[in-house]
């Protein structure tokens, strides 16, 4: 069990009837609930403590002693990746680098945290043509890959192609198919720091990719990845 | 300029009507053509002194003084991978080792000398549907992209998909998409020892692969890539 | 808790007096101790089921059955490699692949299993001076490390050097200084299929490693880790 | 050939007697003076065309047409990281990610470039004892390698000492040991976007490590290594 902080712009589901319509109360109380699903077989209880914050709460919601408290954040960010500010950004890149895991989800990968995490631009090519996507495990020992098949289909989805302006990952867990002729690295693993990064694609808000009851696994899977675990001290500066 | 020993297994050719129609002088002969092929504006005379080698010349065509005189190995082989001795085997892998580079092709992922390389089985999902496939440069920053645009397409070939069990690669240039549905890991980098190693999956004996100015393209970029570097002493064994 | 097979050459304690002083009852029943041994916090009850197995029993005491029931296995070996017969070998490597853990030992890097996975030579250079070993945590962030302090002392040990004949790791979580002027990559991280391999360095069969309280701590880290997940399957071949 | 611009702070130099007796016109001089310098049977003509930038020139010598015109960059800093402005660490990383090579040298992995381009907070431990190192070559086969003997001997320096607060090294060529206990990954190489990184630990300013002609054989085998090669395009944005 695993203390869990999905931060959500929260911007669309308030601004857009049809992103509402999908998301009602946000895509964060859609994700509080995938990952309180023990519905897979997992039967160990409440599965972890959740707690939500939005760009619009005071400090995003990401005051020092909620992110203090938190094993594992989840990101969803998309139209005001500019609106956050630096010292949240600062604060969590520390977080991070002592262990605590993040979850960077979707259009998450212009946000702030994780461009400041990888070193680049997290460029990418897309298209919104609600074509369909195959999610193809490439790493089938991966714990993150832990009850799926040998892949994901999501019938409508918008487009994420190569190339993706990220460093190599250091395990490669999934790649996209896309209907209309592009690839994509979609689920890719990081260690900076004692902390754990994964970038997952799915997620656009116009269509109801949350409720896939394989995505919904994916999340699980990798909130239980990212957790921290005990590790030896960072010790730095000056020694005798 | 590099010593290359181009090794095919050189059966399918001569058994099969159809594949002597596209590679009527062995696919060793197409690929020697590639390698010579100056006409990407490359203008440095006779890039590579070429040799080729096949399953039923005597030692396979590689005797140790072929080897030790070879800067770059390609390998091709599907119908009979069982045939390969041990001894070669060995020797391969031991010129690998030293600095040998070594460029994989297509079915030549169940080889000995790429199982024997990689410690693992290097099986994949097949399907032999004449389909489409594009292959696209996911790090276009490695010199084995260079001159490339942003994918290469293969209007008919056979599928490889994923799982692919490889190593995780050192880097990954090419991921392809499939008509069909499948991605795979098309074009994948290693180094063992102080030999370069380069999987590229397109080349099926049916269809005229090797003939695209692509590939052609991507075989001469390998071939430097993967040509030795000096290097610093590999010494082993017990120190005073 | 994991199923753990623990395989011991079992020839050097048997032989000779010094070595039998040292670990009379043979390192693997040194080793299975300090598995069990939860006296680093560990209060969850019995850690692991645990068995041992060794190179003069039927099959090496590696025969199918033992191999599918194991979790995780562990291999010590050192003068005797050659005798390790091919078939068990094979049958190593392909449970590795389906996902069971290997914990290579010392010695045991130039063991067939290693060798096999590694696809390189694994050699290394060697001085037996009963010098000071160092083994510094360069990823603190790494469950192998939990528990450890920033660096972990052995008084006296044979020396171990760069270069190491293996591909680089995935995670490098420990480099070890000795005091005659060496340095070695101590604590490697692989993976191969869906199995993950842990090289660690430490082991020495003159010298009481293995009653070294840190050293311990590892192999119970080490066993923790390498415990296969569930993943997703492995399917290869023809597709439809 | 490559168009070079080597950047140093150079404040020591001009501050501390000690230290302009050792570098009297600049560490940026000496470097420059081992770039050129073909005495390792190098005789393909003047190596490079060589230009040096420092903190007090006007944008701190690196106006974005020097950038644009500069295959490589050297970067050695250290008491006023601080000093250096955003608007220049933008540009380097922006040049980084389209093909510039970047050598960060010693106190450089402090400087605001490395940091940005890490995503990590590149903190090590450190003792200014002036005692002795042995930088071992963990990779011979790699270019940055080429004609060193096994080892580099620095007899008086700076230790560094791990944990290094960096993401796993696509490569690591180099491994410190010191005469004080310590070990570190003084030979970092990574990719980010099309451009070659690499952090090499000598360098301290009060020694004369960069007259070490080991040392100046590693400068200009980065600067070979970390040149441009051609590459794919880095298209990004909306797709039809």
């Amino acid at each position: 069990m695993a203390d869990v902080t999905i931060w959500n712009e929260y911007r669309h589901e308030r601004e857009d009837d049809d992103v509402a319509a999908v998301y009602p109360d946000g895509i964060h109380a859609t994700i509080a609930d995938a990952l309180d699903d023990g519905g897979d077989e997992r039967d160990d209880g409440p599965d972890h403590e959740i707690r939500t914050a939005t760009l619009d709460d005071p400090e995003h919601g990401l005051p020092p002693d909620v992110l203090e408290e938190t094993d594992v954040l989840l990101w969803w960010g998309h139209e005001a990746h500019d609106e956050v500010s630096e010292a949240v950004v600062d604060r969590v890149q520390q977080r991070v680098l002592e262990g605590m895991g993040l979850v960077v989800l979707h259009s998450g990968h212009y946000s702030k945290v994780f461009k400041r995490l990888m070193g680049t631009t997290c460029s990418l090519q897309y298209r919104e043509d609600g074509g369909t996507e195959r999610l193809w495990v490439v790493d089938p020992g991966h714990p993150i890959a832990d009850g799926l098949d040998e892949s994901i289909e999501l019938p409508r989805t918008e487009m994420y192609g190569e190339p993706f302006d990220v460093p190599e990952p250091d395990r490669l867990v999934f790649t996209s198919w896309f209907e209309g002729g592009e690839v994509f690295r979609s689920g890719c693993c990081y260690r900076r720091g004692s902390g754990r990064i994964f970038y997952f694609r799915p997620g656009h808000e116009e269509y109801p990719i949350y409720e896939h009851e394989d995505v919904r696994r994916v999340l699980r899977n990798a909130v239980d990845w990212a957790t921290p675990t005990e590790g030896a001290p960072r010790t730095f500066g000056e020694r005798d």
